[in-house]
């Protein structure tokens, strides 16, 4: 009997857990809230990711501990690998934790990336914008995630504000200047790799954002086959340098025909989430298998799939579950502004299929305009 | 939020929580073990079936009540009835709990049955082995499953043996004669009815039995159409004359090109366990869709399935994991002769590549007499 630990007990914990039963394992969540939504189909251990008695008791549950989240402490973590066996490893999880780190790791390993400097003052501020040119965005080094802990520079005259906003970080968890992209495409390589250095990705998704949050997935997405083994080949890169073990994923944009690499999530990832209808195995069991040392599973697709993501609030159900081709996920969570509450996956057999299920679906839920660029995208 | 109570907590109630919580549903399983494989997964009430008490705690809990097994007895049932809407309803319960109630349902609807005859005496043994003839088999009406209860007899001359046997049963459970037989093919039909009457079948199931226990399913079965869509309509008689709500299988016996029915499982079942991956829509979400009284999901096939049954232990995982197309179910039991512990679907896009994963399964298993019948019949 093994038991799989996952520090954090939000959805990503839960469809785990869930992807994880048929394999015969069992798992124990640890989160700071006892009303975490993993805790509805798994053992909890509640208490701060701090508090070294609650990781302690933790620790001696599990056979393998993983994140449903990437901004576990890093002592936390470091403590943790000392006791059981962590993936993915501290080292990977604090360079996706820092976006200067992992920037200059993108950099470093010849993965385009957009302009960025480190900014530590305000004088260093108004330089980078010069170099970079406007539009910009200051971003925290840490800690940011869905679009929070950042501000857009339009010109050079909103730094000031942008210092307002963000100087005070400039001593805690550090900032960064990053040039806007003018994208035409955002892109994610969801992928995994094993403790045996097996590695494979799912065909490459293609994403779209309301206000930083992902709104939806398409997968495969409508880019040509050098494209996407390219974001793939930048994965596998990322993967090997990092010597990292699980699913990740990596986002991209793609801005005039070129691949700029945005971000790395040392994690399962919702731009993902499509894999669990959409592929012969989804990025939660093969996470699973990953850090277990088992054999990865085939990450083809079954179909063409598109992942709408809920916020907010669940729509009605109802206009979905009859949809045939439609999987209705629900996180058993409290509805409160901006939380992720749920998707839905589309699934079906040929682009133009989707298309259709997408207008019928985006109608029935009053979604129109969240499925209207997936449908052009699949014209 | 709404939660829903399972009596029962084998690796059905199992399957169904899994199955369940991307609904956004909570569970609650009964069951007399402790560490029945449900409660994994899902919080449990401990308690015997006909503990007044724990029934009483259990009905406060739940929203809606279901079933794993069907030997739920009828006064606790009833009580159920009485306190929380259960489905399926108990008349339908009743009726597939014994096996004479069953086969005079079936005669009444117009569907063929295997010659039976009830039994309550030595003498009314005789008699009823001269008129149907041997070999036949003498079973309990209730509580027999898997091919327990059972004897058969294949000359007259058994009579003595198989009285000595289960004659004491027929003051208790009854017994009933059946006439054995000689079919080309054991069939499932596996279907759903809604709350409001919708209907739907999934594509008709193939199964091989050893020593009475399922051993593998195949679906689509490799029947004709005519043949498909007669089994579904018998299938569909029965659920409309038992207001039958939720997922039933019906087993068919097929002899000379004619359906013969043999048996209602008033459940999901093992025969159709092959939908988690191989339809768009499992068994186990729409049982519960059906229960809750919400729409019914797509019941297509996503390619082509066969399940294999792990009884007693689990087989290798190591060897299935890295077959594509192949899905591992480990229930998390203890090993146990005879004891249902797991499965293996395998998934292909055509008859022939299903056959060629299957002997490779098979053989890196060591189970090739295990697909050696399902790999003749695809080809």
């Amino acid at each position: 009997m093994t038991t799989v630990g996952i520090l954090g007990g939000g959805q990503l914990a839960r469809m785990m857990a869930l992807a994880g039963a048929p394999l015969g394992l069992r798992f124990l969540v640890m989160d700071t809230a006892a009303d975490a939504c993993a805790g509805q189909f798994a053992p909890m251990v509640v208490g701060d990711y701090t508090d070294q008695e609650a990781l302690a008791e933790f620790a001696s549950k599990v056979d393998v501990a993983t994140f449903d989240f990437e901004n576990v402490p890093s002592e936390s973590a470091q403590w943790l690998t000392d006791h059981v066996p962590v993936f993915p490893n501290p080292r990977a999880l604090a360079t996706a934790q820092d976006r200067l780190a992992e920037k200059t790791l993108f950099r470093q390993l010849g993965i385009p990336v957009p302009e960025f400097a480190a900014i530590d003052s305000r004088n260093q501020l108004d330089a980078a914008i010069a170099t970079i040119g406007t539009p910009c965005i200051l971003k925290t080094r840490r800690l940011g995630y869905d679009g929070k802990g950042q501000f857009r520079i339009r010109t050079a005259a909103d730094a000031a504000a942008a210092w307002d906003a963000l100087g005070a970080q400039a001593g805690k968890v550090g900032l960064i200047l990053e040039g806007f992209v003018h994208f035409e495409r955002e892109l994610s390589v969801v992928a995994v790799r094993g403790r045996d250095g097996e590695f494979r990705t799912w065909p490459l998704t293609e994403n779209w954002h309301v206000d930083g949050v992902l709104s939806a997935s398409l997968a495969p997405a409508t880019v040509d086959a050098a494209l996407a083994e390219l974001a793939a080949s930048h994965a596998r890169k990322l993967a090997e340098a990092l010597d990292y073990v699980g699913v990740f994923a990596l986002e991209l944009f793609c801005r005039n025909g070129e691949l700029l690499a945005n971000e790395l999530a040392p994690r399962v990832h919702n731009s993902g989430h499509w894999t669990i209808e959409g592929s012969e195995t989804s990025q939660f069991q093969n996470h699973l298998r990953a850090v277990l040392g088992l054999p990865l599973g085939d990450t083809r697709m079954v179909g063409h799939a598109c992942m709408l993501n809920w916020i907010g609030q669940m729509p009605d159900a109802l206009a979905l579950l009859g949809e045939p081709g439609g999987h209705w996920h629900d996180y058993g969570k409290l509805p409160r502004e901006g939380r992720k509450v749920g998707h839905a996956t589309v699934r079906a057999d040929s682009p133009a299929a989707l298309a259709t299920a997408l207008g019928r679906v985006g109608e029935r839920l009053g979604r129109q305009s969240q499925v209207a660029p997936v449908v052009a995208a699949l014209d």
